[in-house]
């Protein structure tokens, strides 16, 4: 058994435009890098942080909490050691505290002799976003942790679901460097919706899954219509409507918010098209004078793996 | 080219629990019977309805409405004769309506040579929806036109989906001899939902039909809940939350309502849980002194079909 690993866990994109709070899916070139080990000395600790400025703390760290949430099920007297090598940004709206969460504990797991199932590494990485933005959502943490594109189907009782990937999805994502205060992308967000709009949605969900399992990239493109928050939350995202657009004209099959944003996500069939809407995002971005980043990704249908 | 021919036009049930207005599937066992004709005489006439007490004025009648639909589009100047042998009954809550609309534009189309897709012929039958319930729904036209379980993805534009058929799926239908009006089955509905349950249902939606593309039966069964709609029209059907109990006792899936009512369906893996659950709903009918019917049937994948 090993005592110590380094991982790569990925970054996601959560809701996938008519999945709110249900659909997501993983990708493959951006992701942080972490190093976990056992020790004998007993409790979780983070020892080293690069390229965010987070807490140490393991009761106030994402990756802490989660590891510590799987130990009080598993055996409370291990010692683990985490170094966390922040790449995904944090406020991006990639499922950046749900790659720690969910990393740490993938490692952890693979350390003991995998004693958990996938499923259940998405309940202890759950604290860790509960901890993250008060509520324990999955729709990050399980495609982290199942690869490719996942449903969570309830949360109660937690039943999470991996679909299946069409082999020539790739996936474009900006990330614009503005902070969208969570409190903001909640409160434009309505308690109530008319049914007209939640069949439209729940029709799309449909029609989007029925085209991961049938690989039919045009109803796949179709179904990527949200109509409820999109809305609401897009004017918090400078050109959304703009960059929306333009990946369309360059062929992308659908484009929209990522998680709570403030990054957009666009799928599309096959990389020269996937490059080509990256370029279109970058010629809308260019003009507003903000920062941004650009990953070009196919979808990572493994999820965290070892380096 | 046939000039006359007599089809089976099935019965059906639409929503499916989670998927309200969007989802429905096709029956085998139930189903009236037509013979549609070619004339040279030009209109469309409804020239016999055994089983059933409605209109034989073509304007007045689904069939008739559904056929002149097809001809404005195709050649006003065609004649046809429809005969309908009803044995699903009126109000049922299984498609009744929906199996003349379909079966006729189905067999004008098959007798013309087939110039229109099915896709096409959804929207024809719809026309005698409208007709039958002021709203051209199409999620029980379009299970019965394309056979086994069938997605609207959406309406506005219509984009209908046929998914895939399980192979050991079966459906146990009562239909309870009572009258729901459409106005109270409409009335009790309301205009908004909470997000939060909105969000549920869609998570089910997605997971019914992950179920039927992987064939997990286990996850059709969970996927099965519809927590907007029925715990509202329950209220209409006597003694629904005994035969949901009941059927589930013994073995079933999943249970709830056709359509807007006042028939329940229960869908199971296999014939002999199938006909236990018609037993066991039976048991529970038989103590209410309401005159009902009970059917039993595998999902016919095939839809409307020449006898």
């Amino acid at each position: 058994m090993d005592k110590s690993l380094k991982i790569f866990a990925p970054a996601t994109v959560a809701n996938l435009s008519c999945g709110f709070d249900v659909l997501g899916c993983c990708l493959d070139t951006v992701g942080d890098e972490m190093i976990v080990s056992l020790t004998s000395d007993p409790g979780v600790k983070i020892t080293k942080i690069e390229g965010a400025d987070l807490p140490l703390e393991t009761e106030k760290n994402v990756a802490g909490v989660a590891v510590q949430a799987l130990l009080n099920v598993y055996n409370k007297d291990i010692g683990v050691t985490i170094e966390i090598y922040k790449k995904i940004k944090a406020g991006s709206g990639i499922g950046s505290s749900a790659a720690s969460s969910a990393g740490a504990v993938w490692a952890v797991n693979h350390l003991l002799g995998n004693p958990f199932t996938a499923h259940e590494l998405v309940t202890f990485a759950m604290e860790g976003e509960k901890l993250a933005s008060g509520n324990a959502h999955a729709d990050n943490v399980a495609p982290a942790l199942l690869g490719g594109f996942t449903l969570v189907r309830s949360y109660d009782p937690l039943d999470v679901i991996k679909l299946n990937t069409p082999k020539d999805l790739m996936i474009t994502v900006i990330h614009p460097q503005i902070e969208v205060k969570t409190s903001d992308s909640r409160s434009v967000i309505k308690n109530n919706v008319s049914l007209k709009k939640a069949i439209r949605q729940w029709g799309n969900v449909g029609g989007l899954i029925a085209g991961l399992y049938t690989e039919d990239y045009k109803l796949i493109g179709r179904s990527l219509e949200d109509v409820i928050i999109e809305p609401l939350r897009s004017i918090l995202i400078p050109e959304f409507e703009s960059v929306k657009q333009a990946a369309i004209a360059k062929g992308a099959l659908g484009c929209g918010i990522s998680g709570s944003g403030p990054s957009i996500f666009a799928l599309s069939k096959g990389e020269e098209t996937a490059n080509n809407v990256a370029d279109a995002i970058r010629s809308v971005y260019n003009q507003t004078g903000l920062d941004f980043e650009i990953h070009v990704s196919k979808i990572n249908n493994q999820g965290i793996k070892l380096i």
